[in-house]
Formats: C-alpha cells, sequence, structure tokens
C-alpha cells in the first residue's frame, strides 16, 4: 500500500516557506500502515497539477494533494481535479452555509463573490469537512487511485487529515503493520557506531531496515519493520535493540518516543509535584521557550530569567560579583551559581543555567567562540559541564539546547 | 534555465525530519535566477535514486540531490551516480587527507574504514570540497544536464552550496534575471484583500505573477518577475506596489526583506544606540529567543524575564499587586505594568511584554482562552492592545510573538 504527496505552490519552489505539511502527512499515512513512496512539490499551474497526478497513478493506491485551494486566482486544484475527472463544478449549499458561518462568527466583513466561488465543487467529489476554514478538502477515485486534495493551511490540513481523512483511509484501504522504533545515542560519529554494530546490524531480518540519522552530535539509529502483527514486531525491535546494549550501552540516552524530550521533563516533573525554572544567557530564552511550550507547562515551569548582559546577572539573578570576576562570566561556577540562583528567584525544585559565548565575537569573557557552560541544580544534586560547541553560532545555540535537556534528563533520572 | 531538487533518504517519508534543505536549495538557486520546477523527496534506494535522476533528465538542466552520502550502509548515492553514468569508484587521496585531518582536529577517535571507503569517489567526478566533514560533494555531465550530489547534513550542505556549488553554476550556465518583491499586509483576509485590488490584478503584465501567501492573521503579497535587466524589473515592481497604496495603504505593515523583523529592530536599536528587554507570561521566552538570535545581539538586547507563575510577577518582576488584584492578570495594565518594571530591571530604553492565556484551560486568571495582552513601553511612548487569538494554543503563541514584533516595529516608528 503505497502513497505519493504532491504539495502545490510556487513559494515552496523559490523556497520562501519550508514544507512542512509533507512530513506531517507522512507520519500520519506511516501509523496506520501506508508507506509514503514519494514526495513532489510542484508549481501551481494546471499543467503541472496534472502531469503529477497521471504520473502518480502509475506507481500508487493513493495521492494525497496538499496546497491550491483557497479564494484567490492562484488556487487553481478544483479546476485540475475537473479537468483530471473528466467533471465540473456544482454550488454545494452546505459548504457556503459553513463559509457564511465562519465569517459571521470570525471576521467583521461581509461575504464576497470570491468567498462564494469556494462552494463550488467537483460534482462527483466526496467533501472532507473543514471546520477551520473556507477550503474544503475533496476526495475523488480513478479506477483505483484515490485523489485527495488538502488546504495548504498547515492547521486546516492537520485538522481534516486526523478528523476526516485517516478515518476513511482506515476503512477504505487494506493495510500492512509498520512499526518503528528510534534509539538516541550520544557522543559517537556514525561510523564508529557502525563499525562496533557491523555484525549486529548485517544479521537483521530482512524485513527490518536500519538508518542512522545524524545531527548535532547526536545519532538516531532507526529500525523499521513490516509484517502483519504490531506485537510480535514491536517484540522484535525491543529484543534488537537489547542486543546493542552491551555493544554501544554507554552512548545510549534512550528511546525516541511521540514526546520531545522537554513533554518528558515535564511530565516527569509533574508527577513528582516538582518544578524548574531556567536562567540562560546566550541561549536568550530558548530553553524556557521550550519548556513553556508544552500544554500544561504552568503546573511545573515556574519562569526564566534572562541575563543577557554580564552585569544583569549580578543585579537581576544576584550571582555574586566576586564569583564572575575570579572565574569570568563564562565557567563552571558562574553558571552553578547562576543555576543555585534562578531555584532561589523562581522559588523552583530545579535550575538550568547557561552562560556561554555563542559568537561571532567574543563578548565579556576570555573564553573562545563556541565555549558553553551548562549547570542544573536540584535539591539533592549538582551538575555542571562545559563544551566545546564550534564557531558556527546557531548550531552552538542548538546544540546547546538539546545539551541543556539532555542533562536535566540525567539529573532527574528518569 | 531549470532546475529540479531531489532529497534522498527514508527519514523524510516516513516524516521523521522535515525537508528544509529544498528550501535553502531552492531559494540560493532562485537568486541566479535558476528555477526550481519541482522537488523531490525520494528512497534511499538505488532503484529510486535512478529513476528520479532519468526522469529530471527529461524537464531540466541542472539536477541537484542531497542527502544519501555517509559513512554507513543506507548511504548509497555514489553507487547510483556510477551506475548512472557508467562509471567506477577510485581512491583520492586529497579526500582521504582531508577525512584524516577532520578526525585529528575535531574527535579522540581513529579513522576506520567505513570513513576511508568515502575516499572513493566517481573517476569522472569534479568533486565540490566539504570543509566541514568527510561527505564529499560531486558534480558530474550528462548531455547537457549537470547532477550535483550534496550531503543531507544541513551546515555541510548550505557551506558547500555558498562556496562551491553557486560560483560554479554562475559561470556554466547563462541564466535569466528574476526578481521577487513581498509586500505583507495584516488584518484582512485573502478574498477581502483580492476584492479590491481585483483591476490591478487583472492589469498585470505577462511578464510578472502575484500570489496570495496567509498565515496567521498576515497575508503577504509577493510579486515576481522574471526578464533581462535586474534593475528594469525592480523598478516595475515597486511602482506596482506603489499603487497598492491608494488601495489598501491601511493594512500593509512593509516589505519582505531578507532580514526577519527581529533582526531589522535590532539594527535599528543598534543605530540608534537604544536597548531592548522582555517581560513575557505566556510566551515564555520567544520572543526573547528570536531578538537574541541575531549575531551581535548583545549590542541592543538586554534580557528578559519569564514569571510564568503569576506570583513571580510580584517578587521578581516588581508588578505592584494592588495592579493585579484590581484588573486581574491578563490586562491592559499589568502588561502595561510589566513592560515599565522590565525597562528598569534590565535598565533598557524598551520593553515588550506579554500577559495573557494560551490555554488549554483558563489559568489564574478569568480571560477567554486565547486573550493576550501585549505592552510596548518605550521613553517617550507606550502602546497597549488586548487581542483574542482563539482556542489553539500553539497557534496563539505564534500569533502573539508575531504581533509583539509588529508593535515594536510600530513603536519604533521605523
Amino acid at each position: 500500500m503505497h502513497a505519493e504527496i504532491i504539495t502545490i505552490g510556487d513559494e515552496i519552489l523559490i523556497g520562501q516557506i519550508v514544507d512542512s505539511n509533507s512530513a506531517f502527512l507522512a507520519k500520519e499515512l506511516n501509523k496506520i500502515g501506508i508507506e509514503v513512496s514519494q514526495i513532489k512539490s510542484i508549481s501551481d499551474k494546471e499543467d503541472a497539477i496534472l502531469d503529477a497526478m497521471k504520473d502518480a497513478q502509475k506507481r500508487v493506491s493513493l495521492v494525497v494533494l496538499t496546497g491550491g485551494l483557497g479564494p484567490t486566482k492562484d488556487d487553481i486544484t478544483k479546476s485540475s481535479f475537473c479537468s483530471f475527472f473528466n467533471d465540473k463544478l456544482v454550488h454545494n449549499q452546505e459548504v457556503l452555509d459553513h463559509i457564511e458561518a465562519l465569517f459571521a462568527q470570525y471576521l467583521n466583513v461581509p461575504i464576497n463573490d470570491l468567498n462564494r466561488a469556494q462552494a463550488m465543487v467537483p460534482s462527483n467529489a466526496t467533501l472532507l469537512e473543514n471546520r477551520f476554514g473556507t477550503a474544503v478538502g475533496m476526495w475523488m477515485e480513478n479506477d483505483d487511485t484515490v485523489y485527495v486534495s488538502l488546504p495548504g493551511v498547515p492547521y486546516e490540513m492537520k485538522h481534516i487529515t486526523n478528523n476526516e481523512l485517516i478515518p476513511k483511509l482506515k476503512t477504505h484501504f487494506k493495510r500492512p503493520v509498520i512499526v518503528h522504533k528510534t534509539m538516541m545515542t550520544y557522543g559517537w560519529g556514525e561510523s564508529q557506531i557502525a563499525e562496533v554494530i557491523h555484525d549486529w546490524e548485517s544479521n537483521l531480518p530482512e524485513h527490518i531496515k536500519l538508518a542512522y540519522l545524524p545531527n548535532l552530535g547526536r545519532v538516531r539509529l532507526r529500525l523499521t519493520a513490516r509484517g502483519e502483527d504490531e506485537t510480535v514486531l514491536t517484540d522484535q525491535l525491543d529484543r534488537l535493540f537489547a542486543a546493542l546494549d552491551p555493544l554501544i550501552g554507554e552512548i545510549i540516552t534512550g528511546f525516541e518516543s511521540e514526546l520531545p524530550i522537554q513533554a518528558q521533563i515535564g511530565d516527569f516533573l509533574q508527577k513528582r509535584g516538582q518544578s524548574i525554572a531556567t536562567a540562560e544567557s546566550c541561549t536568550g530564552g530558548r530553553i524556557a521557550a521550550l519548556l513553556s511550550s508544552t500544554p500544561g507547562a504552568s503546573a511545573y515551569f515556574h519562569g526564566s530569567v534572562v541575563p543577557y548582559k554580564t552585569d544583569r546577572k549580578l543585579d537581576v539573578l544576584g550571582v555574586p560579583k566576586a564569583i564572575i570576576e575570579k572565574h569570568s562570566v563564562v565557567s563552571d561556577e558562574v553558571a552553578l551559581s547562576m543555576a543555585k540562583r534562578v531555584r532561589e528567584v523562581m522559588k523552583s525544585d530545579y535550575g538550568i543555567a547557561v552562560t556561554g559565548n555563542a559568537g561571532p565575537t567574543k563578548g565579556d569573557s576570555d573564553a573562545a567562540v563556541g565555549t558553553v557552560c551548562i549547570a542544573i541544580v536540584g535539591p539533592d544534586n549538582e551538575e555542571v559541564e562545559t563544551f566545546a560547541f564550534g564557531e558556527n553560532r546557531e548550531k552552538t545555540l542548538q546544540k546547546t539546547v538539546n545539551k541543556a535537556l539532555e542533562i536535566t534528563r540525567k539529573v532527574l533520572a528518569f
């Protein structure tokens, strides 16, 4: 059971936006056993759309198109559907009622002809309701291939996918089971891991595939299994990963879950009735922004102080001047003091602190560009470490955030 | 002059990562007049790679592949190149020297056979140096089509593109001029704008194209012109946009520049020798993280206080308890007080403050989910406004950040 995703829009082809819709769709389709064999981004011209629709039919039984639906002139997916399926647009009163209700509820302007035109849909299309927007989703079939068109606005597309498309696909297609599991490692490079696990990898069964996914010091190892029975496949992956423990146990930091690490930290703290706060210099609030991005974060996240200027570390956070003068502002001692101070200021159980120099120039310290000190202080334990993350500013900041959350996990010991 | 981008990797097809490489490449190619007509993400199997390479040759004169290069088994682009070009892998001493130097400089482990294999390259390939990694870029030609292979690790890919690929493309191909200009608006929907500018849009010359790009309350209007002379095209776009002033002047917030809005704010402050700080409740440090993401931000960004818990607004930031009790924690009065207090605490000229309830549940205030108050206070002026951003938490947070930066621009009056 293979699918193809086609995203329509010149804004992708000129690099004005990154296509994140495809990743969302691919993940959701994969979860129900539909394998995406290709993703294509094309121009919003009827020729390009028709070519892509025809081309996909040779290979797959499901084609999901996003984008190219909306009130203005650059939206031509509906007319392409009519050409492809030899159909015509007809007025749909239910869609018009919905558009009028949306305008009445959210906007202060009267509905115009362009909006009214959005209630014109191909006569043979099964419609997929778009509760949050005026562009309706469409499902049409040609021989054994299903074509689905979704709007490009991400939250509308996601809503239709979860509430309309996925349930319909589940009943329409017979699908195999696909199970992924991803182990996370930190510390070794891709080739070093590959050398050590070579025999294990060579002995993987035919239906299970390994991929190495390196990124900013982390290498993730992903196993993908295809088969009939989810329990059996999951069990096989668990056993295979367990066999890696004696080989690379020292670098394994856990398994990738549906939850990002900041949500895992939040869950753990909330269950224990504990709280956390951050004091961030070079990262400028990125760790706080991540910790607070999880719904319900106020149960465990108390807040943050970002003393970007050196003096603010003294007067706002209360780091003793003597420590900065003795050890310099980028030092383990200052990071530890910041973590301790932010626990007190924010009245939290744990404090994460970061002080460093991400570049491009040396700041108020003598530390080389890329030097970052990270400290985590809790009620009973503390951890501090200095890193040399290199000269790329953005990379250094991202690595710092990753590393700070990894160390927090270690200190929390979950 | 058309190009196609092919990204190789199952991690994209299962939705594990978002393909941001293509957007970068598309933008860089576009800048030098090379139009990307299609972007394709495919599996890391030799069949899929060869099919995509063949298929692209029918349509374009440049094919850029990313991913599928690296030390481990799942990397098969080089063997696909050999099949496609009927070539064979040969040892390249220069590449090996480079790999050995990288290992000596950055890693503490000896080079292994997998790394040594990375010095094997197709005998007819022109190599594109990868200063930051072990996977070298390749340039090969077949009839009139150029095929380029780049590693998938984003910073390595970007570096090779900017330093090796773009200069080589500039000399290799004769290219037309493409000019984009994007106007930003805030306040009206797509269809309302389209109705008002209908006549203007209908009269656009053949070589200039308009696109509407709606996102979270902003609608961007992008004009794309193709021709011979950059000055002439730029002048045409300027005149066309100027003609929109009398039609939609009230909603125009500016033009999209290469600089994101936080960098524009930073530039402006730095030129005037002024500084800024943020006090953020529901946004949890996102505005601070953005303001500090620009290299050199320490020249104008003093820091942030994130009093996520209501009580921290009192004890850390010093908002008077009476104001919170009288007006509730989500109110214009509290936002203004936070902005004033953070100016004092962080000793900055401007203070941005946000207090709101992003949901999913009401918090310490009676304000409906989605209510956010944003205040900007400067030496001579202040601005405060309350918004109803709706029930989607993540959307509310993003809209708040966008809106806070827009209001800051307005208060700074640039």
